[in-house]
């Protein structure tokens, strides 16, 4: 038998999967793949039926997502390809310069990097490993964090529910360094306390930080922050606005935004734990008028099959929001369900301002911050919208 | 008989046509008028089949859209009623604050007057009148400008092609003071020399001003501005790039590009008469590589029977454009026709960018310039699509 220094291993995609992977898209279904062997978190070839190659990826046969691709070029998936991804993703934030210490650093498949996401706060980074090739070599990812950002402390956050989907445990680890329970960041001149080790998401919802700061350079008047989670439009209006109420059905969630609000010394804010739906139906039947609302929801459609329900969910508090505001209000309306397409929530928009009786001049129509890229391959990439509304 | 002091004429519409007005669309179609009485450029009452009130129209039995709606409120639309729609038009545009003393000062149905456009260029206002309704209050309108922006000048350009849908002649006259031949204006720091009674739309594409400083700010390297008409991407861009050639299949586009370019005192700039698909094509062959380009082509799908051969135009210099483009390149692609909606033209975009084998990060999804405004409701009052595009 001849020698073989290295045997690399091959996954043998259908022609659907192949067609999939040259458009640009990195996900192979577990459906799409004709032959593969090798262990979660294994890198392998890929290749379509004729053996032509097609690119490496992650490959775990227990997620449905089989094959992440990692690249389409015929070089090695190795520690100096994790490092070069990474410097490449920090790269591109610098290049944006964002008036904030917190922001996404590497947003996996949108970054090249399939299932690894790195947040900034500040002095420290925390990492999620949401693919098994990615939590096999956490090693590399913060060795080339230390490398490229010098943090003071990098924490691996395995605690978030996509991670069952790749067959990984719940882990919260400290991989270099030290990281402290919370640190205080800043957003467009608004502070934030972020609690590293328990807040949703990484601890902010960075992906909003430019439709926050936007929305507080356009505050005005009676403002209603509707799902306000840790304040992040209500406290950037709270500095223009006459006063602000921040709603949200979450006691932690008002705690943290009460600590928000004192830390950076706003007086004009009040909170009030309620459903929002409720609360919206009340306001109107109070005959409440305000000069600008925020709605930024958890996303009402998570699967598919949802999403009729979460379309009447949308519907029902915009055509309430647009009630409320008085002529010359704004109305920041997000949604962050991939599922609702950009074309379904504006035909939303439109139904609920055509129900409202309401001419509602759009200001803005915009999407997560540049921190968080859209592929134009791959539509995932792109999952909020906000659209910045004005009430004529 | 009775002593009637004013009466009034009603039009009454079909159930389908009330329900469009009542979802906020301004146009009633003739085939959903039932009983209508008058000349073209009435004013008249709307109604129900059960008589109720809809609103007040501008009403032209000539023209397809045979009412279009002035207002919903029980209010007559008069002289006072056309100087408030002009005032709150024109104070909306000075809350933009503009870096800019050429815009749109009202853009009819999107400003609540059917058919009226008003530009202003500089100390000179350009007006359009594309309903019978305006056309013969015209007086009542340069009244009101007059008052509220004092101008030098007011021209009247009767002379675009919509006109002879509401039957109104082809007519170029000088309302009040004096209008020259033309203007220099300034749009975010480049000027541009207008020609006030000869320039496509009113002069200039007011409408990509906000596009056209975007691509400046972000422009490097070498820049290839195609359709590029009298410059206003790529003397944007000249001022930040290498070298930027426009290229144009008009000679008279390329001589006011030229005449703007020397007033801009911008010497990187050279001027190409060729057809855009032919050019794309051979710069390819040949192997040329750039690092910025602007696509705004004009309107390739005028009607909506145009839309298939309109998409495939489209994909196909979007194509070829990110062909061109080396690594690290932006590409400003628009759309100004109305018929291809958004979605379409980001799946174009998509398709192109799997088809030309490269990543692209959307950088930002862009339409007209707020002075133009969208009114949800009116879906007609966005058309223009500009997509800001890194090839990674």
């Amino acid at each position: 038998m001849g020698k073989r220094v290295y045997c690399e291993r091959t996954a043998v995609v259908s022609r659907r999967g192949a067609s999939r992977v040259r458009s640009g898209h990195p996900w192979v279904y577990r459906s799409d793949i004709l032959e593969a062997a090798g262990e979660p978190g294994d890198i392998v070839r890929v290749a379509d039926r004729r053996g032509r190659f097609l690119g490496r990826a992650f490959y775990n046969p227990r997620s449905e997502i089989s094959l992440r691709i990692a690249t389409r070029s015929d070089v090695p998936v190795d520690e100096g390809w994790f490092y070069s991804r990474i410097a490449r993703a920090a790269a591109y934030r610098d290049s944006l310069s964002m008036d904030a210490d917190a922001y996404r650093l590497l947003h996996a498949e949108a970054d090249g990097v399939p299932g690894l996401v790195v947040d900034r706060y500040g002095p420290y980074l925390v990492v999620q490993a949401g693919s098994a090739a990615v939590e096999r070599r956490l090693e590399w990812v913060a060795k080339a964090l230390q490398k490229l950002c010098a943090p003071e402390g990098i924490l691996a956050r395995g605690d978030f529910a996509a991670r069952r989907l790749e067959g990984l445990p719940r882990r919260v680890e400290v991989l270099s360094g030290a990281v402290p329970d919370s640190v205080t960041v800043r957003q467009s001149g608004v502070l934030f306390r972020v609690s590293l080790r328990k807040g949703q998401k990484t601890g902010l919802f960075l992906d909003q930080r430019e439709n926050h700061r936007v929305a507080g350079s356009l505050a005005r008047g009676r403002m209603l922050d509707v799902f306000s989670y840790a304040g992040g439009f209500g406290l950037h209006a709270a500095r223009r606005a006459d006063s602000v109420e921040l709603v949200d059905s979450s006691e932690p969630a008002l705690r943290a935004a009460r600590e928000n609000a004192r830390l950076n010394g706003l007086e004009n804010v009040s909170f009030t734990r309620a459903n929002a739906f409720d609360l919206l139906r009340e306001r109107a039947a109070a005959g409440e008028g305000y000069d600008m609302i925020a709605l930024d929801p958890p996303a009402f459609a998570r699967e598919r099959r949802d999403l009729d329900a979460a379309l009447r969910a949308y519907k029902e508090i915009n055509l309430r929001a647009m009630k409320l505001l008085r002529s010359g209000g704004l109305l920041f309306s997000c949604s962050c369900s991939y599922h609702v397409r950009e074309w379904d929530f504006k035909q939303i928009l439109r139904d609920a301002a055509a129900d409202a009786g309401r001419r509602v001049r759009l200001r803005e129509w915009r999407g997560q911050a540049p921190d968080h890229p859209e592929i134009l391959t791959i539509p995932e990439t792109r999952y909020l919208k906000c659209a910045a509304l004005e009430i004529l």
